[in-house]
């Protein structure tokens, strides 16, 4: 068993929010996807992203308020998001004291790994 | 995007603990994984469990501790621990009052879907 803990991980920091990519973690190599921890500071949010990655998304501590596609979800501690490949989003933090955890797996959409044709 | 919410999500009962699988959720066919929620009650214990997949699994709610490879070791909420297939393990809340809820992402080896030779 190996444990991963975010706490003695490495972070990058991107703008205001703390970045603990699982590059840093040997074991991640063989998953089907890769992953990361992030952490927005009370009152803060995440710069807008958008990428060609699917991210399913799990709040492990605090609140998200992610916008996309329009409109504005709210997401518990415990539950999950999941962004569409290019699906532009941004994620809140609206707590005033309240630090927001959140880990995200991520991958390329199979079609992007095909063909190619474009038919879409 | 999508919103999984654990406690709307629909359960099976497997001794003392609530398992919520993601097969209900149609956006989860096309994962590179198989996904679960898991909630053990406070003072209670998961089945021992021993399968082909590897699993990672994420604190969302409590703290975990896990015996696998005869040592235990305590999992706090927001962190993550790793089986690799066939790794014997059982998950315990020792909390008296707390529930524990994971998240466990699963899938098989690399080596068990491709020519099965069997020569480790």
């Amino acid at each position: 068993m190996e444990l991963f803990v975010y706490s003695a991980s490495h972070k990058d920091v991107v703008e205001s929010v703390d970045v603990a990519r699982w590059e840093q973690y040997r074991e991640a190599d063989g998953f089907p996807f890769k992953a990361m921890w992030y952490c927005i500071p009370p009152n803060e949010k995440g710069p807008q992203d958008q990428h060609p990655e699917i991210e399913l998304s799990l709040v492990m501590r605090g609140t998200a308020t992610v916008e996309a596609g329009g409109r504005r979800s709210t997401v518990e501690q415990g539950d999950s998001f999941l962004l569409s490949g290019q699906e532009a989003h941004t994620v809140y933090n609206l707590s005033a004291d309240e630090p927001l955890l959140v880990f995200s797996a991520y991958w390329m959409p199979p079609a992007a790994t095909g063909d190619g044709a474009g038919d879409e």
